[in-house]
């Protein structure tokens, strides 16, 4: 697949302590591929400075967008954007824009030495303006530094994912059984997929209070061949004496 | 910190493509920081096995203890199994009891090669049993690998946490001010982190409908000096105007 390819860097101690239930990955998941954007690995790293910077650089040279979550507020916890700017070896520094706007916002003696973190960036940064915070998050080279909580996050992403490269859609079509197993499924299932290289075909059982089955998803840039390894997986359950039903099962 | 040190590798498309929301980690967090093990890292891998066998690899040179989930059903896309046994470079083969418990599972005939797929593991795995699933998860060296559908996963971890090394258990004090702003709070709460180097402070803002403000969560392994650093919190939210309350906030 010639998509562009992205990594996910979540960082923040409260997510590997299981203080917090992170719901950014799978939103960035589904907005890059909207995009065409092949996501291919996510990582989650404690607030250690060391540890960021080499996994920044790590990744920064195995995708063409790094995305990072979390760390850029103003306390001693949120050191993402000083280690980002070590990654990249050049001096965090006063962003004029970024700090003309945040001082503006403020009242007079407010915009403290915390606050001025926010506003403090790698040289050579490019902003993403959010409409929810006056602090923005930035950019350098391919690594596009957001914010943590969902809402501030996702309003950054609506603004950089018009910057970010663009590739065909990921599609995605989908069939299911009630009742169905995957045992059963597994060997004409195998058989479609390889007559379907391009249709990354998934089996995922589900347990529902309606009942219990097996979704099968196909992904992939082609919608029509999609849809039809998808046809030749209803015929499967068909003839296993399941009755397929179109796309995803409900919601539990 | 002696604790030992986990990471854990979520293996699946469906997650990296957004389709899934993993809650996985989580759960395994709260476990491992309950038995004294420190979470390290977590990585989100597509099912492919160059990439799952060298992350194993990676992942289980550096911590005590590496969980994977997912990838170990009877579908063409469940390959976690084959991998870990290729990364230990050791044959992939039936295992003799998971073999005959999920034969006398199923009805004659019914034990067919896709589910004969999950009675063959590394040779020398130990099976992880679980109340859920005959299908039992296993270990092989510090690997330990289970299932990734939760409620299968969280029966075998049941199971697993038992034989896991163990340390001083990691806990957790807190208290929270509604009301209260990062940028205000932020020097003081460094000076705090400076004099109680032991307690990892974190804080979290927080949107619920209830109001909006700052958590403060201290975590380490001396419970008492977590609570003298959040009495100090607490004194310094109170410096500020703000009304402290233990604990978490509640719920949104």
């Amino acid at each position: 697949m010639s998509n562009p390819t992205a990594a996910v860097l979540v960082i923040g101690n409260e997510i590997l302590s299981g203080r917090t239930q992170d719901t950014n990955l799978r939103f960035l998941a589904q907005g890059l591929g909207a995009r065409g954007i092949r996501l291919v690995e996510a990582r989650v790293i404690p607030d250690i400075a060391e540890v960021i910077i080499g996994t920044v650089n790590e990744l920064r040279a195995r995708v063409d967008v790094l995305l990072t979550t979390g760390g850029i507020g103003p306390t001693h916890d949120d050191i993402t954007s000083e280690c980002v700017a070590a990654a990249f070896g050049v001096p965090w520094e006063p962003h004029p824009e970024a700090w003309a706007r945040m001082e503006a916002s403020y009242k007079p003696g407010e915009f403290n030495p915390a606050r001025q973190r926010m506003a403090t960036m790698p040289r050579g940064a490019g902003l993403i303006d959010n409409a929810v915070s006056v602090a923005p998050g930035f950019s350098i080279g391919n690594v596009h530094v957001l914010a943590g909580v969902p809402r501030v996050m996702q309003a950054m992403f609506a603004t950089l994912v018009e910057r970010l490269p663009r590739g065909t859609p990921i599609a995605a079509r989908a069939v299911h059984a009630l009742g169905a197993a995957e045992g059963r499924i597994a060997a004409g299932l195998s058989a479609i997929q390889a007559r379907y290289p391009e249709a990354d075909l998934g089996s995922y059982p589900f347990y529902r209070p309606s009942g219990n089955g097996v979704a099968i998803v196909a992904k992939g840039t082609d919608p029509a061949r999609l849809e039809a390894a998808i046809a030749e997986v209803a015929a499967l359950f068909a003839t296993l004496g399941y009755a397929p039903v179109a796309g995803e099962p409900p919601a539990a």
